[in-house]
Formats: C-alpha cells, sequence, structure tokens
C-alpha cells in the first residue's frame, strides 16, 4: 500500500452521520409502503431523486452532464485537464418494494467522496466523476442495467428508446418526459477506473462478521425455461397407469438440478423462482408444467458444463417417462473478471484502514458488470442484515457504510492521484 | 334378469338416430370454437337450451316443474296416480370449452326413453320424470353439482342464492333473469328409482373394448393444499447452505405422494393439478411453493389413510428441511356407493341385450352423487373416445350413445311397472 499525500492513515475523513443523512433524504422520495422506497425508472419519484442528487452534486461543485439514455455524471475536476476521469456510481431507480441502499448507497458515497475532497481541500490530478445509471432493476423496463449497457455497447440507443413498460409506455417518451434526456452520446469514453460501492445483497458479509466485501467479479447466470408437456385429463377417471402426467419427471429433474449444483459447490447455485401448471385446475392432471432454472457460477465453462448437464437430465428423465420436452435457454449473463490492480488496491486500503475485509464474488448482477467491459472497475461491498434486498425490510449500518466510503475515498484518491 | 311385459328380447326400442339428433341440435345452441358448447349455467345459452328441451318434452307430452333452484322435471304420468317417480336426468349447462355429450347426454337419453315409451304406447305405473339439475359444472358458480345438491339437502337454498360469479353477478337473480326461478321448493321428495346415463369421461371403456359401463359407485376426493414456506432471497447471492428453499422439501413430498398412490392402485389417483410459487419471480428463491393434490380413493377408510399418509409425509419432510408447513384439506367428496339392486338390474338388461359391460367406479363426480343421498340410484357409463372430456374435441359414437339408452329404456321400464 503506497502512501497517498494528503491522506493521514487511522484517519477517517469521510462524514458517516452526512452520508446517513443524504441517504435517508433520498430514501423521503418515493417512498415505499413499508419503510423502504417505490421510485421505479422514469417515473416521477425517480426525477424528483436525480433532481435532488444534480442539486447536491453542483452544491459540491460538479458540473453535470445528462447522456441520451439519462445517465447523469457529476464531475470534479481534475488539475489535469487531459486525464481520463475516475468514476463511482451506481444508480438510484428502486425496485417496486426496494430498500433505501440498494444502488443510492453508491450514488450517495460518490456524493461523499466529493464532498469529503472538497472538505479536506484536496485537488486530484484526474477528474472524479459520480454516475447514476438509468433503469438498473429492470423492474419497470426490462432488460436490468440498461443505461450502463447502452455506455458499454451491449444494446444499442435504439433498444433502450424502444422498451416499453407494462402499462405500454415507452422508455423514450418517458425519459423526455422527466426531461432526462440529455445532449451527449450515451457512448464509451475513456476512464482512468471505475467503482461501485453496493450493500452486498447477501449473507456471506454477515454471517462471517467482515465489514467490506472486496468483489473480484460478477457470477455468470443462465435462465433455462423447460415446458415438460403431459396429455391432460380429469383427476377422476383416468387410471394412474395410462396417464402422461408431467410431475413425476419434472420432480426428478428438479432433484437432478439440485445434485448438479451440490456437485460444484460451494460457488454453484439453482433457484426455481417461478412454476406454471397449465391449465391450473385443481382436478385436471396438467396439460404441462413449465420450470423455469436460474443458474450461476463464476466461472464461465463449469457454469456452460451445469446448464448443459441439467439440460441432459432433462432429456433423459423425459425420454423416460414419455413426457415431451422443450428446452429454452431464455437469458444469459457472462461471468465478469474485475481488474486486479484495483482488486488488490480496495484490498490494501481496507486493510490499511483496519477494516476486516475478504475477497468475494457478486451473485447478483450490478451496472459494473457492464462497465468492466470498457474500463477497468472494481466493487465494494458492504453487510447488509440477514442478507435482505429487494425488500423494504433492506437494511446496513452506519458504520458499515461509512467504512465502505471510506475505503472508496482513499482508493479513489489513490488512483485520481494528487 | 325379469321378464318385463312389453318389451321384446332382442329389439331396439330407442331410436339411435333420433337421439343423435337431438343432442347435434342442443350441440347449435351456446357453440364453442372448435365444434364444442359453453353453455354455461344461467347464460343466456343456458337458457336457450333449458326452452328447447322444455319444448321438446312438453312435445312428448311431459308436464314441466321447475324447483326454485332452477331443476326442471318434465313428468310423464303413470297409470297409479300415487307411486313415486322414477327420474332419469343429468345436466345441460358446459364447461367454457365443454364437449357435445358431458351431461346434455343423459338429459337426452332421458328424452329418447320417453319418446320410445310415446313410440310403443307403453304405460307405466310409476310416473317417469327426466331431470334437469342446475349448475353441474360449478365453472361459472362454484361449487359443483349446485341444484341437485340443494335437492339432497346438502346445500341451501340460500347459500345456492348467494353464489357469485367471476362478474360478480349472483346466482338468484341470474336464475329469474333467465326465467328460472320456479314455483316449487327445491327439496327431497320420494323417487323408487333415480338412474343417470352419461359419457365415461375415461379411458376405460375403450381401452377395454367395452360399450357399457355399470357405475357402482364415486370415487371419493380430497383436495390437500401444502403450503411450504421458505425464506425468500435472492438467486445470486446466497450460499445454497444459507437458504430455506421448499424446492428440495417440495419434490420429496410429491414423490412421496406418488409412492403411496402407487401402493394403493388400481384405485388410488393423485392429481397435482395447480402449483404457485411465490412471489414467481424467475431470480429469487421461493417464499412459498403452494401444492395442490386431488387425492381421489373408492373406500372412504383407504381414502382417509392416504390423505393422512400424504400429509404426514409432508409433515416429515418439511421438518428435516426446516421449512414450514400449512396443510389445509379445502374439499371433501365422500365416496358414494350406488344401490346395489339397481346395480345389478342395470348389469342384467346390458347383458340381456347383448352389450358387453362391467362394473366400474366413478371417477368425476355426478349429480347422482347428491341424489343417491335421497333415493336408490345408479348410472350407466358409454365410452367416449380418448377419455377425453371437458374438451370441445369429446366424442361418442351414435352405437353406444343408443347402447346405454336402451339399457335406460329397459331398466327404467322394469322399475317404473307395465
Amino acid at each position: 500500500m503506497q502512501h497517498v499525500k494528503g491522506l493521514e492513515a487511522g484517519k477517517v475523513h469521510i462524514d458517516g452521520a452526512r452520508l446517513w443523512g443524504s441517504l435517508m433524504q433520498m430514501a423521503q422520495i418515493g417512498p415505499g409502503i413499508a419503510g423502504g422506497c417505490n421510485r421505479q425508472a422514469l417515473t416521477d419519484a425517480d426525477k424528483a431523486g436525480r433532481d435532488l442528487f444534480v442539486r447536491w452534486a453542483r452544491d459540491a461543485g460538479c458540473e453535470i452532464t445528462v447522456d441520451a439514455v439519462g445517465n447523469i455524471f457529476a464531475r470534479r475536476s481534475g488539475s489535469h485537464p487531459d486525464a481520463a476521469p475516475v468514476l463511482t456510481g451506481s444508480h438510484l431507480d428502486t425496485q417496486p418494494t426496494g430498500g433505501r441502499f440498494d444502488g443510492v448507497y453508491g450514488v450517495m458515497a460518490g456524493l461523499e467522496v466529493v464532498r469529503a475532497l472538497n472538505d479536506h481541500r484536496i485537488t486530484t490530478l484526474h477528474p472524479i466523476e459520480i454516475g447514476v445509471w438509468t433503469n438498473e432493476e429492470g423492474c419497470r423496463f426490462s432488460p436490468a442495467m440498461l443505461g450502463s449497457g447502452v455506455v458499454s455497447g451491449t444494446y444499442t440507443q435504439a433498444f433502450a428508446d424502444s422498451r416499453v413498460d407494462r402499462e405500454g409506455k415507452v422508455f423514450a417518451d418517458e425519459l423526455v418526459r422527466i426531461g432526462y434526456r440529455g445532449s451527449i452520446p450515451a457512448a464509451r469514453r475513456p476512464f482512468a477506473a471505475t467503482f461501485e460501492a453496493h450493500i452486498e445483497q447477501g449473507p456471506i458479509l454477515e454471517r462471517d462478521g467482515v465489514q467490506i466485501g472486496v468483489v473480484t467479479g460478477i457470477q455468470g447466470a443462465y435462465w433455462l425455461e423447460l415446458t415438460l408437456r403431459g396429455v391432460p385429463c380429469h383427476a377422476g377417471p383416468t387410471p394412474m397407469e395410462m396417464r402422461k402426467d408431467p410431475w413425476p419427471c419434472a420432480t426428478a429433474i428438479i432433484d437432478g438440478a439440485y445434485a448438479i449444483v451440490a456437485r460444484n459447490k460451494p460457488w454453484a447455485r439453482v433457484t426455481i423462482g417461478d412454476v406454471r401448471v397449465l391449465p391450473g385446475s385443481r382436478n385436471t392432471s396438467p396439460a404441462e408444467v413449465i420450470l423455469s432454472f436460474d443458474l450461476r457460477h463464476p466461472d464461465a465453462q463449469r457454469l456452460e458444463q451445469i446448464v448443459a448437464s441439467v439440460e441432459t437430465r432433462a432429456a433423459d428423465e423425459c425420454a423416460k417417462c414419455g413426457i415431451d420436452l422443450k428446452a429454452e435457454r431464455t437469458w444469459h449473463m457472462p461471468p465478469t473478471a474485475f481488474d486486479e490492480r484495483l482488486v488488490s488496491l480496495l484490498e490494501g486500503v481496507a486493510t490499511a484502514c483496519g477494516y476486516s475485509n475478504q475477497r468475494m464474488i457478486s451473485g447478483a448482477g450490478h451496472d459494473s458488470l457492464h462497465i468492466a467491459q470498457i474500463a477497468p472497475t472494481a466493487m465494494i461491498f458492504v453487510p447488509c442484515a440477514g442478507g435482505l434486498s429487494h425488500n423494504e425490510a433492506e437494511h446496513a449500518t452506519q458504520t458499515d457504510l461509512a467504512a465502505g466510503t471510506e475505503v472508496l475515498f482513499r482508493s479513489i484518491v489513490h488512483v485520481a492521484g494528487t
């Protein structure tokens, strides 16, 4: 850990109470029904949240730019006019019954870094930017992580513009309506480094009693949809041996998937979050049982093997039972490896600050997944109570949030130079 | 098989072509979208179907009575003024995508019996009644078999009146609207015997190449709803060993239920027609998995044992996995045993006519289930193609329908006396 000019060892530079205050004030906008938030992308609440952030960032001396997909960049100038900015950010939109920290923490941590730089009258060589990515959650406009995805080139501007919500409202129209269709193109440009601070959204840090998660990458995921077609019949008259009932086959496939994942522990994951039974009548043996599998692993090759094994198992079981099978991979998120130099930096800074820390892999997707494609990127996790997220009861302590922000502050100053 | 005065051995008394014509004419009313029918209870189509039946029955010399729940009784007088009627009937209402035979066959068979009695100038001692029971299907107003259930005393008139359909329309209002709120109370009264001819709605007769099913009773059924409560979490971040995922537990319970039913073959049945996963998001490990079990057996005690075994298995598996379980028996249809003397009569008549026949148990519920509580009752089944029912493609042959009606005709004449 190199000594950074202007930073004092053993001192906390950021203001935890101010950070907490900003989080709680932002949480007033688009309040939920149970203490959390409902500030979905491109709603009036999202506009109000963005407006508040823009005001705070301007008050902190930042210059605001908005791109064509609504991403906001709040820039604090550096002393070197041509240096690529160091970006830190996340998102302000929430789930319909979302928490006060998911995404918002990363933005408010960035704001707190700028405020702390002002407090300590630190001028960095590289400019610092706070990024607010549009429509990270994906609950209103699918897919998730849309704003960062356009910047990375994963999606086109036209694709983003054409997204439609459940009520038929169009992304482009809603973006104009809230006044956040910016003038600069949503496109890649050079960054010296990008960071994202986030609550873990999982239970590992809390279980292990560790304050800082140094995130080395993001798990890959596949969604696999298996449709098992039987022959529907009335629950009463048809003898069991004359049925084509998908269920015995379905349980064998589900058990098989769990066994395959168990053979790939500790990192493999399987989740069956949605099952549909058609026609869905209690006294009709099903025409179709549709199983959704969310399969994850941080290693791309292992993930492919896991998905292929589940598909093979499904095909074998269906062939055995005479059940017609349709298997479809409906979504894929390739694993992301973060920049090893930035990961080491975060680890060194956390250790130097005296915060307990461990390397870990993110199970959920984040904007950094896209941004890692175009710039050196890494993430900081802080514990959240019970691992709970996408839930109004989501909670993190001021102490942990401040610790994460101090690590972010020192790492940014290190990369941006003084 | 006693000789019946007025009937000739080896002769078919009923007119199969006329029966078929009535069925096809009735099928024009409330046509489906794929060759079947949509004539749900107390709709305009149901009214039109009832009106057509009433006209035909009056043309055949019957006197019409309608009770307070809309059941229609078309009576052909007997020579003995005080003798209890022999009733045969079924229902005219259909599923939304129903067939042309389910229920309608029993009513048209009754009409054909009366027409054939007229053709052969047979006067019976007991009057003959054709019964049309209201709301047998239960798809518009729950529960099914409502009209016959009020007559048997299983349900009250007030209960029937208060039933509400999906659009909020009330049974009593709809009954008045279509003009079938009758003047006599819907209540038990003496019947010398009651019969119901019906398509099998299952594949057994077709598989066995048998023309007449002599139905000895109706299976009992339980609906068991098991709610398995886990702890929801994001599909990515939570390690498998830290999850409370209901699925591994759910598959063990499902497999257990199929094994229990296999140990009680050939009569036990299990159907999982509906499964709900909450919150139902592909990347959220479920908060709840709700399994619906339809469990059937013709013997009351065995059925109780089967349901209790599934409940015990569920409790054991949930205890093992630390999953919270709520088990609820949401519906019960006790097994029905038909009148042995009538069953023997049908069997003897079918054999005397030279129709292949076998005793069997009904897997589905029928109005006869209620009526058997108040009068000696039995049912005749005829084969239906592929066992298909509650389906617009439902089909039965004129030959089989006629054979069933001839057995019905001779059995009614036997009981009603000449």
